[in-house]
């Protein structure tokens, strides 16, 4: 169930690989060789690459990760969110230009700015539904009355649609942080057995136990980036990945 | 008020433009000369140009905005939306790499995923509240409740806190369709002056007469993207281009 964010700062890199041409890369694929067997999936963060005028890392990360380690998909995660002209363009990014498996989407423009990435067969779309962020609340936690009157969170609203409306061609997943276990809960409890893709263990201090128990043990992707990426940052950074990476699995493990 | 939205498509292009290198760069380009001294900013969508792997010729496109028309703003249409690590690295990509003057930002994660762009001192900040598709009402229209009891859309919500908490050093700006000349009228008596980007007339059939009202005449960017950018599909796209932003400008201004 772990998934690896691909996140990387240019800041935090071994001093033995910064400068170096096509750093980004090396790095990146350096993480993915020490951590290939113990994940679900990668989900390398486009933000990082576009800071640094390095999309051509990026599609060269993975195809790597596609060719090396076939089995392994890969999470793009870009957030986007714009109408359905313009959704189009950012799926043809995420599917035809970067080949990931699946992105990460915003709903707040609602589903005519999620349909086109739909129309891409076998591939998934990772709605935000309950973010792991501090402001998380400030929207996704209002609350919310319908013609009958029930009360419900936007984020649960999110839930709900996806799981009766949105999710046409059972490609939907949920972005639940587990910086908030109750709520997993309550989503799983809406959604039954989508998959949910649960950042905010590690660096974001979210506790893997109260995670894997809320998400019911079942079709969970639960990501850390950070924690694992800068484990070391030294010569042994790949090893020390490796050893953070292990140590997150088997705490999934033993959590089930 | 005119905006003029650079969401260059390849297919929509002359064909004396098809097929040439840097065919998106120049089609640009040429709408920027027809135009700018109609509008009061541009505003590239940057879904066109990662679709096709051209963000070299947004950031040529930006520094010839730059270069040739100074006194025009560059807003950036990313809608991106965060957690702040990473909204960080989003900030980079838009105020450093492409030099953009503001950039469209999505609220579904809170203020902290918004904070780390406001850092950029005179750059502004345009928070999506209520979009022009038809699906913006999927989320920004569900009434919420707070601990007064009072019944307010999400939307509003956006329009309350950006009024009152996020704009802390006034470089906050809302996108408000005009689609929904009603809405635009809440929006405003909610953020007072605030400026509002309003896309949605032209393709999308925003009424620009009930706009400008609804607006009360101040701080309003009226973007038209497609209307403008495609008038013709001939060796005259340029100067048909020119004459529908007249046009444009000129209900603009008479409605006013």
């Amino acid at each position: 169930m772990l998934c690896v964010g691909l996140d990387p700062d240019q800041q935090k890199f071994p001093i033995s690989l910064q400068g170096q041409a096509n750093s980004i890369f090396t790095f990146c694929r350096y993480i993915v060789d020490a951590t290939a067997d113990l994940v679900c999936a990668f989900k390398p963060q486009i933000a990082y690459f576009a800071a640094t005028r390095a999309e051509d890392q990026l599609e060269q990360l993975i195809q790597y990760i596609h060719t090396h380690y076939p089995r392994v998909p890969v999470i793009l995660d870009a957030k986007r969110g714009d109408i359905g002209s313009t959704a189009t363009q950012y799926a043809i990014e995420a599917f035809e230009r970067y080949q990931a498996d699946a992105v990460t989407v915003n709903p707040y423009m609602g589903f005519d700015s999620m349909e086109p990435y739909l129309k891409y067969v076998g591939k998934g779309v990772i709605v935000l539904c309950r973010t792991s962020n501090p402001g998380g609340s400030d929207i996704q936690f209002l609350k919310t009355t319908d013609s009958s009157g029930e009360l419900m969170s936007v984020y649960e609203r999110v839930a709900f649609n996806a799981a009766t409306k949105w999710n046409t061609n059972g490609q939907m997943c949920l972005v639940v942080g587990a910086t908030f276990p109750e709520e997993i809960a309550k989503v799983r409890q809406i959604v039954g057995d989508m998959p949910l893709l649960i950042p905010g263990i590690g660096a974001q201090g979210g506790d893997i136990e109260a995670t894997v128990q809320a998400g019911r043990s079942k079709n969970l992707m639960i990501n850390s980036s950070r924690a694992i990426l800068y484990a070391s940052n030294g010569t042994d950074f790949a090893e020390a990945a490796r050893k953070e990476a292990i140590k997150t699995r088997d705490a999934i493990n033993q959590a089930k």
